[in-house]
């Protein structure tokens, strides 16, 4: 590393601790940032400040927000008798990008992975019962990823749900439209199978 | 973009602008910085704002350092006969790496390309024709890399050295180790036919 200048070095470093950025890329954008306008760098960096400072979990459905209360639980129009749980904040954004989905979310902020000492209580599970409290939600869609973890929370939450009385829900797997059958493993297609409906 | 609140948003805004980095990406980005431990998001921030601060072109050759002048041309041991000519900093990391060559630099900082209105006055070339006057310098070696730009910058430069006497080489091109000749295309394979050398 003694071919860079320390704060070049130290850059580098910071930039190669993001998910998907290896030495080689970190050391591109070091230097295309020591290339660009000073003002550019300023907000780059002030933006990255900003974001973590003013972005916290709303109070309700723990989605990132800069309010106290995010702007899907504070809206009068959503269904606020369905909750959609899902992993990350990343997932509200997808489901929210379909336009179809009208009720309301709770983000888990991971899932049960006992192999990462993740338990169920390292992810914002009890902030879900403690929203199934007042009787108001009917259903719970889980819509945690179709990963071992994914379906190991997706299953436990389901259990903790079944004494409350709360119809519980779980998306739908199967083959992606535009997709290729051959393309796809065999689980994918035994659940597609498995899940076939009458046309 | 509403789907985001406005400082995830301007984040996402501000990475994608970085090379190699579309919507995509720098919306996975942003969401792992906001998860990040405060400290560590602390520590990339001030990483950038501190290297764009810090770092500046070295007084003899352009290349980037923390001082006045930069450890390359500050070492003593270094031939000081024999500069080479690279278009950017990290040409000068790339060839450093290989330990072989123990000359000095010169960073143009850019190649000539009209295309995008980048003349000679817009490169380093001033500063290397300055560095040539005191007839201490014997050899200046051009490595830019050999696409249209970078041969026409490597033309031109050796156009104006030609006066002043100085031998002028060109980096050679060929193919390269563990490559496969069936791979490379017409003019590196001529590049490498007409270059060849006995053995």
């Amino acid at each position: 590393m003694d071919y860079y200048a320390l704060p070049i070095a130290k850059l580098i470093e910071q930039l190669s601790k993001l998910p998907g950025i290896g030495k080689k890329t970190a050391q591109r954008l070091a230097f295309y940032i020591l290339e660009m306008d000073p003002l550019e760098v300023e907000k780059l960096a002030s933006s990255i400040k900003e974001a973590k400072e003013k972005i916290h979990y709303c109070k309700i459905c723990c989605n990132l927000t800069e309010d106290e209360i995010c702007h899907i639980c504070s809206d009068h129009k959503r269904d606020k008798s369905t909750i959609c749980v899902v992993e990350g904040a990343k997932d509200v954004v997808a489901m929210e990008k379909t336009r179809e989905y009208k009720g309301l979310y709770h983000v888990l902020h991971g899932v049960i992975s006992p192999m990462d000492n993740i338990g169920p209580d390292q992810i914002k599970v009890k902030e879900l019962l403690k929203r199934l409290e007042d009787g108001e939600v009917k259903e719970v869609i889980l819509a945690t990823n179709p990963t071992v973890e994914g379906e190991a929370t997706a299953l436990y939450i389901s259990k903790l749900l079944k004494p409350l009385g709360v119809k519980t829900t779980r998306i739908a797997h199967g083959i992606p439209v535009g997709g290729d059958l051959e393309y796809f493993d065999e689980v994918t297609l035994s659940k597609a199978m498995e899940n076939r409906r009458e046309i």
